[in-house]
């Protein structure tokens, strides 16, 4: 690692989103997405899959009470992943063992938008959910109602399946979030007095577990770095450390001796440091190495890093979807092998990508790096876009390339890919997730250190910073340029991020130095700079490894891919071709080029002979706004 | 149904296969298959999973001795559908619960072996087994050796997911099979009292059930006809008719309620002579179906005709693979939905060919069509051979057409595709069924009835029917022309089936009339016919509503399917190509074509440019031959 290159985000209320594309979209979340997800949360959305997250806090934080008025509490099972109406007694816990997290998640949203736009009754709604989560906390600092109600005794003792550090994690960010939006603590001494126990149960001569669902490692550098104990640096590290050793803990907890093999889906088969490949659970993957980056550049730790570096190349060359989605498959939500990249069977979880994002960030901050911030864009402008529907109250969590209804209606290995956004799922992770990363986007687009800001995604936004004052002005989806009004407040360096998919073709007002991706600009006084990178309909290859993209191609318009829609283009969208050189239109966002359809032919075999095509003129939309008209066909490749 | 166009199968010792390419293989299944299948039924062979099955009987025929003596018998749970080392008793029954019927079928497949060619070892084999199955036969009739043995109290309490009837149906084919070969009584006298029970048990004012895996209705028709007793067809008209209707008598035998959308599996959804389109378990359909045309034929019911005819257009128009194929998904080893038929994820059980086979036969053995001879052959020479490795130790349960080593063992969708065939599975349905298919394959190329001997398939064979004997002299494989030398005892029309494959392109040495796919020649004196049909290589389309094959072709000739194998193309097939008007070569059985290799290119995303590409000489062979040679890349269709 090298600490000149190393930055740093820029805190979320130093930063004003400006730009529409952006700020309608936080706009939904405040007014849309916020409210009916506090709604379901409470099982008050009609037809909509039950939360039971806030019952689940309320029924914990009536046990507390019961013990400290010295009552008996009954013991439940904790055996199963998740508790329904029919498998559980009614005074239990109810959901799956990981839902506490989607109140956490929306806390973390919540306290993000505060800080974009403060809101007294938004927040009102927050420090209700604050003294019921405090209210449910053990004196020992432990906080997950599912042990909370079912079974005391059950603590920690199953870290493999049950998610209590996973709901640590997720408890921590939101209290961190929570203190830097309005500077209350409540939330943040809960989270403390639980990382101070978990600090006190792990580590060496302690219990030398590590989380199943990791998330737990990165926030703890976060509360580390929020409160400065080093003892969460270390936790965090403990967990790296120990993680995938063997004899494995999860064979231990269990009093089992496996080969390892199956914790592939966890990462723990081997130690982080020395994993080559992202393999696994595509969520867990990228949490476990957002941590692993910031551990490796708290501590300088370069082994780490290197590893980080690994498993970034991994994803990146052999195991990103061009939508930036990742998890090529169902089982296990997982990473599949090398150029494995099903378009209709893929996962592409939603979570995957913000996760993607998480990841990225950091590996930005120990060093710029196109390609990652490529990733990045990639993740944010196609998958997260589109995993929530343009109401905000619909969400997908599997964003597949290609889908056919019938073969999700029928085809039992395609069952995972829903053809229209769902309402609320009882697994509720990915639309707070998309929640919390979208009311936090302006910690994605810059990060500075003392003598540069690095812009790597172009948010129109006003930022307030060291060594510079920014403001954005962006038409980056709309005509690829960008005004920047920079303020130096002493000479400096100014890091713009050449995107890959103009390749030669853009231009700058200011003389530069273009470097690996970047283009610097070395400043001293005010200046306005104009960034114009070529924004035109391109073809784009899937690299012929990948099997099922052999003959088609993509249509992208800078960072957005593109997708053929049933709705605009009739049924059988695999009957067509876009031709080799096509005459693009664009229109808004709509582009349209020449191409043929081919003739059905319902002959099951017969021989070979040309079939007869007609000229058609296809139209695409981007990707994030498809399935928003109903279900139909879609695809992202087609044939060329 | 037209009476006049019924006609009916050679009797097996009525045939005698003489063409060297089918000897081959019945020799096989006589020195090696059954030999090893014998010692495989005796938990004799190294290295493969246990079958359990002969000591299942040898259980049942104790607990029949002890109950005799009034002894006390232990009752063990009849509860899983696979029965192991670890979760039952060591006297328990142990297997599937189907395990008995492999015995049964490797009786029959040595009863006609022994109707082939003698052999008074292999009759002492048989008739060893004979008397232990014997032995096991409940002084009530009833012989399943997981209830024998487990829980006589629960005989006929779970028809949906025991296989009790499914048994009986291969008890009763086996000792049919038996008793025409050798004239002895025993095997069949056995199944009699089974059928016996089975007919007083079930009925109209008796139990209203009928079976969860057909095949005892075909099995009950076959009896009737060896013995004359009605209430055998009866029997399997009543589960005809019975099976589907409401409430759902599968719902009943466990006090439940459904909308019988489960029952598509068993093809119990709605009652079979109202059925439309193949449905669920691809095996369980075809030895369904053709039940359901033995009971049309033998009962006169041209509605249940009628359904026999939508259900083959299914299969025929849009569920059949090019290799003759069924069953396009591992979950349920089932159809898919219409054109739903993916190359690297099929199913095509080895079972299900076998039983389209019988279906055929039983279809054309009601009126000659040629699209169903066609589609007999297809399965034949395609999928049926490829389940057998040329050592007769070696088989294939699932036959894919497209095959990736790599995701066979990474990608748990593609767990069941095996890249080389397995020595011997616990659930061992595929092997003894070929065994039983090629032993008796005189049984499948003719039927005749009193004006009308009707080859549709060229087995060179010498054949001792009414109103014609026929020497036939095939090289049809070879060269495409088939010798027929007619001695007819009295004025007849001979009709030979005409491939689809060869278009136009037939020529026959004698005047004839052409009608639907049929050669009719009126004869009554000894004549020789030669047929020429054209041989040569073709590229085959694949109908356009199959998604994954646009833009490919396969290699035919004549019924062989061809296919391209890593060890003869290098690794990577998916990057070869084939020309559009290629000069092909034939030598022996392989194929030459020109064609294209692009060259690899790993980057996952870039502007599109066309690939470079050399030219390459492509080498097919026949599909049935492929993974003869070790672990390798395989794929049938390829890009043209």
């Amino acid at each position: 690692m090298d600490n000149a290159l190393f930055s740093r985000h820029i805190a979320l209320a130093d930063v004003k989103i400006t730009d529409a594309f952006w700020q309608k979209r936080q706009h939904l979340i405040e007014t849309t997405v916020l409210p009916y997800q506090y709604e379901a949360l409470h099982d008050r959305v009609d037809g909509a899959d039950k939360s039971y997250a806030v019952e689940n806090f309320r029924k914990a934080a009536a046990v507390v009470k019961q013990l400290k008025n010295g009552a008996t509490v009954p013991v439940y099972p904790a055996d199963k992943w998740v508790y329904d109406e029919q498998n559980s007694a009614p005074e239990a816990f109810k959901g799956w063992v990981f839902q506490d997290s989607d109140v956490y998640k929306w806390l973390e949203a919540a306290a993000y938008t505060l800080t974009n736009h403060f809101d007294a009754a938004l927040k009102a709604k927050a420090d209700a959910l604050i003294d019921l989560i405090c209210a449910a906390q053990l004196p020992s600092g432990y906080l997950d109602t599912l042990y909370i109600i079912n079974n005391r005794d059950g603590i920690f003792t199953n870290l493999r399946d049950f998610h209590e550090l996973y709901c640590f994690g997720h408890l921590a960010e939101a209290a961190v979030a929570y203190h830097r939006a309005t500077g209350e603590t409540a939330l943040l001494d809960a989270a403390c007095r639980f990382a101070d126990l978990i600090a006190d149960t792990f580590g060496e001569n302690k219990k030398k577990g590590y989380p199943g669902h990791e998330i737990a490692e990165l926030a703890l550098v976060k509360l580390y770095e929020e409160t400065g104990k080093r003892a969460y640096l270390d936790t965090a590290a403990f967990f790296l450390d120990e993680r995938g050793k063997r004899p494995y803990y999860f064979d231990t907890e269990r009093n089992e001796t496996s080969d390892g093999e199956r914790y592939h889906y966890h990462q723990a088969h081997k130690p982080p440091r020395e994993q080559e490949e992202a393999v696994g659970h595509a969520v867990r993957a990228v949490y476990l190495y957002s941590g692993m980056a910031d551990v490796a550049k708290a501590t300088g730790d370069d082994g780490l890093y290197a590893a980080c570096q690994r498993l970034m190349r991994s994803i990146l060359d052999k195991k990103l979807y061009i939508t930036g989605g990742i998890g090529a498959t169902a089982d296990g939500e997982a990473f599949s092998f090398d150029y494995d990249l099903p378009n209709d069977l893929a996962y592409c979880e939603t979570c995957a990508s913000v996760g993607l994002l998480f990841f990225a960030r950091r590996m930005l901050e120990i060093a710029p790096d196109a390609a990652i911030a490529d990733a990045a864009e990639r993740a944010l402008y196609n998958t997260v876009l589109a995993g929530m529907a343009e109401d905000g109250r619909h969400f997908f969590y599997v964003n597949p390339l290609e889908v056919l209804p019938e073969a999700s209606e029928k085809d039992s290995r395609k069952r995972h890919v829903k053809p229209v956004r769902q309402k609320w799922f009882g697994c509720a992770c990915c639309p707070p997730n998309l929640a919390r990363l979208l009311a936090s986007l302006g910690e994605y687009g810059i990060t500075a250190n003392e003598n540069t800001v690095y812009v790597h995604q172009y948010f129109g936004s006003e930022v307030h910073t060291e060594p510079a004052d920014l403001r954005i002005t962006s038409a980056y989806t709309e005509n690829g340029t960008v005004h920047l009004a920079v303020r130096p407040q002493r000479e400096m360096t100014l890091a713009l991020r050449i995107p890959t998919w103009c390749g030669e073709n853009y231009r700058f007002s200011a003389p530069c130095t273009v470097k690996e991706g970047y283009a610097y600009f070395t400043l001293s006084t005010p200046c306005d700079i104009q960034a114009a990178f070529a924004l035109v309909p391109r073809l784009v290859n899937c690299s012929n490894r990948v099997r099922e993209n052999i003959g088609k191609v993509a249509v992208m318009r800078g960072p957005l891919v593109y997708c053929l829609e049933e709705a605009d283009n009739g049924k059988d969208l695999h009957l067509l071709r876009v031709s080799k050189e096509p005459q693009f239109a664009v229109n808004g966002d709509i582009i349209t080029a020449d191409g043929f359809r081919e003739a059905p032919d319902g002959t099951l075999y017969a021989d070979y002979a040309k079939r007869a095509k007609t000229p058609v003129r296809l139209t695409f939309i981007p990707y994030y706004r498809w399935g928003n008209r109903g279900e139909n066909e879609m695809t992202v490749y087609v044939r060329i």
